[in-house]
């Protein structure tokens, strides 16, 4: 893995806003617990699609998603 | 397709980018042209990888190559 892999600092971000939200995996609505705790580990290469469906569920824009990053 | 598709709304957006710096398809490093054709054509649900590899060819942030999409 890179120094720097976009999957696990992507992971990190959706697990800060999730728990900043006071939500658990379970509560992401309209995405599989076993899919997010992927993401969050930064196993997956989420497709466009899904980070959509993200931003919608962790209430964020798509740019707040992947500031600094 | 829905009215607002990410895929369409970030082909869009890399467009506009490339084409502000002045750059073909073929001048986008380390992604093949019939890819970003794709991409420009929302007709691909890119990955955080290539995504990523994006932003750097487009001398982008990742924040603004999403921004107000």
């Amino acid at each position: 893995m890179s120094p720097r892999d976009i999957r696990v600092a992507f992971g990190k971000r959706v697990r800060e806003l999730r728990m900043g939200l006071g939500l658990s995996q379970e509560e992401l609505a309209g995405l599989h617990r076993n899919y997010i705790g992927g993401v969050e580990r930064g196993e997956r290469n989420i497709g466009l699609l899904n980070v959509d469906r993200l931003a919608a569920a962790l209430n964020s824009r798509l740019s707040d998603l992947f500031s600094d990053l």
